[in-house]
């Protein structure tokens, strides 16, 4: 007798919709953290955030069904947080200390609802803009990318035979499966997941997270995914991003706030958060005009995320100028973060190894490598560099400028007034993979 | 909602006995070719096949429960012919010949049953002997084998959380394309599959054979597996074994008889079959020997099976002595089935390409190779070198001498008596690992 559930085949050849993204908490845990902060500082700033594909040869307008992506997007509008969530938000210890969020903050994020969006299509993209609140168009930097990328997988799984789709899993696994040994060899290794926004899809996430706390067990410190982690209790890990520097540049009046910009920032996230979760993003407008015009306290913060120089390069600027500012570097943490694979970590962790307290975030590389695992290679399988920024603040251009010029953002005329205001030195060009 | 089929999880942790042979033609081809022939030409000879472990450290009676291989043992008893197995073997074509089985034959195997089987342990092993008629006690030998390694394998399947099974049939899987992947490259090739006996479990036999299906396409030309054949609209492939010569040399009254036993067996086999199934298999009593004293009729045979020797030397041997004979090479087809794997294959074919016709019986290195595919080694998911042999005939002992001293089965004392008759010239020891 042959075993199929009439039930679960039915239901898994005809349902409706496969929602990529299926709860408000499947996103990065640092959204909520910004969110709170926004919330509560900045309610009524508008921020537009914008979709920007770098790799400008995909042409995602051809390899996605616009349907498919009103659906998913549609459905993520529909999500409401589950009580189950909030009290779990409520109720769970986050870095070391319970309430991090406000009961009023919980209060109105309970009735939090994604705002509308603008799409439409120009030369092969999808021009993808989110109008309105601030502290409403944030929500959707995550999970606009994860619909995206994972429409992007599922277009190439629908023309993959059963067998072929079987052999891609199976050597996804090994290979994640390779990368987990490897690290094992490290001691006092401390690494997280931050590969939501750019996964394969939801379900490999989940495997990866699970691979990584099965096979390094405590050096595997949490993942960004404030869903997973509450799934498989987990730590959520995340603190702070670009658009917070982004957003107070764009509303600064005149020279004097906008050269305190990335310093209020700091004021602003202190009267929230403390500890692990000081970790100062110098590279908003550039590491070395950061670091040039930095009060002292900022060399109090716990850390830095240095996420957009080389990691060694980046690591050794920070080090010397905590060295500068009279203040002992192994106290200190690093946190690298940006385009990780495994010899990236080994290298710069070797390369650190007792001079500094580090972690890494681990992001694309995680969760959607499949490089070398379909039978035959199939290019729209490679993940590519495609991120949800925030364009304009009140109506005004927002920009970053970032430590690798390829990364920076925002109209062309904007960028080259920020880099007369910062300065350009430190910046060095570099290929943007993920 | 959590999806998960009740029903379907219930069964799969609380059936009573998940049984590893499901069938009687989970079988190899070559005993049902055989077995017509010693039902048509030795119905009332007596014959037993004995299990035979050659990995003397590896403790099978410790390894595997005795409730449980009775357990398997005793359903496999349980099994007839169904109705539609019965239809397919009447009619299929084999080899490109309809009805190679007569009506007679079908209508006797439709009521067969295995016959009694007698189990004790002895020294950490088990003691496995199948006493009765030849026409019944042969077909033990398949599933007798499948049923210990699945036991075996089981047995660390067990041990294994969910994760850990994930990653190592993962690792399997790719490793197997892997290997896929390299045969593609040699044009003309001609493989099948022969892992029945020692297989990992009749799903990855299954797996491993629609991954040749899928991957190499019509270079892949059958398996040796009656019930996966069937299934998977595949040839049926496979020709005679060694307990031919064995048992008619076990019976040989006089010294002429016992030199005529390995050349009675081709004539009798010419009786019932012809074309691509006029394969010798010349070790049983060492090559040398075979072909020393072969009649000129042999090599008017469409080809030999070098089953010991290693397949290079082994080959030469055999394109030497047809060249001698006044035969051409290129017309004639040796089939290498001893131990290979990717490399032996590649390297045999290489070695003979264009000089002679080849086709390779890939077996427990297709079947069964799980090295290095666990997240820790673990010694038991190694296959080890387990025959299930004729051991006597009509009461006589029953010797294989082989073309690898450490191949030879039978008493030592005739062993012995086989070496003085049939001189021992050509035999060369290697290891045996499977």
């Amino acid at each position: 007798m042959t075993k199929t559930d009439i039930a679960t085949r039915v239901y898994n050849h005809t349902w409706k919709l496969d929602p990529i993204v299926r709860s408000l908490i499947d996103t990065d845990f640092y959204k909520l953290l910004m969110l709170q902060m926004i919330w509560k500082q900045y309610p009524d700033v508008d921020a537009t955030f914008s979709l920007i594909n770098r790799a400008t040869t995909v042409r995602l307008a051809d390899e996605i069904d616009e349907g498919e992506l009103r659906e998913q997007l549609d459905y993520a509008r529909s999500l409401r947080l589950s009580k189950k969530e909030a009290i779990w938000l409520a109720g769970n210890t986050f870095y070391g200390k319970s309430q991090i969020f406000e009961p009023e903050f919980l209060s109105w994020f309970t009735d939090f609802q994604l705002p509308e969006y603008e799409l439409s299509k120009k030369g092969g993209q999808y021009v993808l803009h989110f109008h309105g609140r601030w502290k409403e168009t944030t929500m959707w930097e995550i999970p606009a990318l994860s619909i995206i990328n994972e429409l992007r997988s599922r277009a190439v799984m629908k023309s993959l035979g059963l067998f072929t789709l079987d052999v891609l899993y199976a050597r996804a696994k090994a290979k994640m499966w390779a990368k987990v040994e490897r690290l094992r060899d490290l001691p006092g290794l401390r690494i997280s997941d931050f590969g939501t926004r750019r996964r394969h899809s939801f379900l490999w996430q989940r495997w990866c997270v699970e691979a990584l706390k099965e096979g390094i067990g405590s050096a595997f410190t949490g993942t960004s995914n404030v869903l997973l982690a509450m799934d498989s209790d987990l730590e959520a890990v995340g603190t702070n991003a670009h658009e917070l520097p982004m957003v107070l540049a764009a509303l600064a009046r005149n020279d004097a706030e906008l050269a305190a910009a990335p310093y209020q920032v700091l004021r602003d996230w202190k009267q929230l958060y403390g500890g692990n979760l000081l970790i100062v993003l110098p590279d908003t407008f550039g590491t070395a005009a950061f670091l040039r015009d930095a009060p002292d306290w900022v060399a109090d913060w716990t850390g830095f995320r240095p996420d957009s120089a080389p990691p060694i390069e980046g690591g050794e600027e920070i080090i010397e100028w905590w060295r500068k500012m009279g203040r002992d570097p192994r106290q200190k943490l690093l946190i690298f973060s940006d385009a990780l694979d495994v010899d990236a970590i080994i290298d710069t962790y070797r390369h650190f190894e007792g001079r500094v307290r580090m972690s890494f975030g681990w992001g694309t590389n995680l969760t959607n490598d499949f490089a070398g695992c379909a039978p035959r290679e199939i290019e729209s399988l490679k993940p590519i560099s495609l991120v949800c920024k925030v364009s304009e603040a009140n109506g005004r251009p927002a920009v970053k400028l970032s430590d690798n010029p390829r990364k920076a953002t925002g109209e062309q005329a904007e960028i080259e007034r920020y880099l007369r205001f910062f300065g350009g030195s430190g910046r060095v060009e570099q290929p943007v993979v993920v």
